[in-house]
């Protein structure tokens, strides 16, 4: 088309974008106090029907941070108000797709909306995320060709054990943990990272998928809040020896190893928030979990024998 | 690793992905009529906190086709009780991201379920669909690696004006339309595709993004479903003139241009169930509509000026 032609059809589209988003409130992300939401809370990669795939955002001044993308992840935030275009940072704990698979939508709709806010966008990861991303760039390839306004640029920083870096005035720091604990010794040294995030006004620490760790006690030391994963394996145990009478030991004990060592259970979870000496705990990525109210109250029991602050159980669009 | 320890994990993991997806029913997306499901029933791209993104899919006994893959596909499915280890064809409607930011996480997830349904998968749609899936597949490769079982083998058919294929007994026909009407003269020759599939006990079509269209009309001739977009233009446009007060002739007339020949307004969509004779139309994709009572009541008037068959309006998770 011509410059001219070009130049309205974006102005028009951003426009257009605009009010189609009016919906969307005044929110733009922005807290005086650091909010975190969780957009999802169940453990993938099956899609549950009650619960969102994994995603939380952390809420700071103007620059909301994204923490893993779950399916749905881009509609999760439009029901937190929270415009899309408004996030310029993304953290990614590990490449499982249960933890990734909302970003080719969110990457797609962000730069097909246009919105007013889109800048640089930085995406942060483990080992692979740069190879991820560029895939889905290429993937993008075709249908941004149908949009008038330019893709948005983006970079992408690959993190390991120990990494620093700073977002604005968050510092977020990472540590390796042991969600790939039964792949050692197989080659492969897939990285899965948990995250802490000092801001300001608090320390939160965010997991990821991981079993028992050394790593994550000493990052979580301290910290204000603990966002951990979950695992109720003596539930999802007995469901699988009342289900497969005739399982093998073999497999029943690798199923229980990967519930056991590479996933925390109520007790794990539990000596985790208390070896670190945080003040609140917030369980999220609910596996072998049903969120009923009556096992709520029984790991609650559990985890408080050995961690005595403040324990919560999210649900979709609960913040903290 | 070994190859046992490979396939000791192979065998778990799949036992645990089924052990984990008991919730999601017995249905396996079987049925013995034919079940036209609304998953996404929002205009993209900018996500909506009540309504998913566009996504459908049509039950017919043990073949679900998917049609268009919006963000969070995967998770609606999981609300329509379809495992989506159970989908094994894909049509793609057009690039625009509304309609395909879900696909990511739907492979991802699948292939990392390994559910025992999984098998081949072919993905239907414009020209660009094989460039795009390429790159999802690119992307997924640093996730694949971590995943135990082998990836999903897939196919690619890149469709034009007047195709047809066959998926088991159904027989799906498409033809292009004018969604990208403005884009003509361009020097781009972007294809949305409208889509017609005819089942051993009725037909149905579905209009997926486009504007007034005669290949659109003669493909529903006689359809007993037709389930066409809408864009309620007259409340976009006076919300646009109400909030830009100083917006340009030209800006207004391009998105007046684009909400009338590019989309469908309330009365195009009843003249094109009238003109092809359907017998009942749905109403999904709103753009400019909320879907108020009120709304819905006087748009179902204009509609029913030209149409007398059936009119419906959609909402997530509604079945046809």
């Amino acid at each position: 088309m011509s410059t001219l032609k070009a130049k309205t059809k974006t102005a028009s589209l951003s426009l257009l974008c605009a009010l189609v988003a009016l919906g969307c409130g005044a929110a733009r992300g922005q807290s005086a106090k650091s909010v975190w939401v969780e957009l999802g809370t169940q453990a993938g990669p099956i899609p549950n029907p009650t619960r969102s795939e994994p995603a939380h955002v952390l809420l700071w001044r103007d620059q909301p941070i994204l923490v893993d993308v779950g399916d749905g992840a881009a509609e999760q935030l439009a029901k937190a108000h929270i415009p899309i275009d408004s996030i310029h940072a993304v953290f990614i704990s590990h490449l499982h797709f249960d933890h990734t698979g909302g970003l080719f939508a969110f990457l797609g709709m962000r730069d097909q909306g246009g919105g007013p806010g889109r800048k640089l966008i930085t995406i942060y990861g483990p080992p692979g995320t740069k190879a991820m991303v560029d895939g889905l760039r290429s993937a993008m390839q075709s249908g941004s060709a149908l949009l008038p306004q330019k893709p948005s640029d983006y970079k992408v920083v690959e993190l390991s054990d120990g990494s620093s870096v700073s977002v604005g005035d968050v510092k977020v720091t990472t540590v390796s943990n042991s969600h790939y604990l039964l792949w050692r010794g197989s080659g492969a040294q897939p990285v899965s990272l948990s995250y802490r995030f000092d801001l300001p006004d608090r320390s939160i620490v965010y997991t990821g998928d991981t079993g028992p760790s050394a790593n994550v006690e000493k990052l979580a030391h301290g910290a204000d809040l603990l966002v951990s994963e979950i695992m109720d394996a003596d539930t999802a145990l007995d469901e699988l020896k009342r289900d497969r009478p005739g399982i093998s030991k073999v497999t029943y004990n690798f199923v229980r190893d990967h519930f056991t060592k590479e996933h925390l259970t109520p007790n794990q979870a539990g000596l985790l928030a208390a070896h670190a000496g945080v003040r609140a705990l917030v369980l999220t990525h609910f596996g072998g979990a049903t969120g009923y109210p009556d096992q709520i109250a029984r790991l609650t029991k559990v985890i408080g024998e050995n961690f005595h602050g403040s324990i919560r159980f999210a649900t979709d669009l609960d913040q903290f």
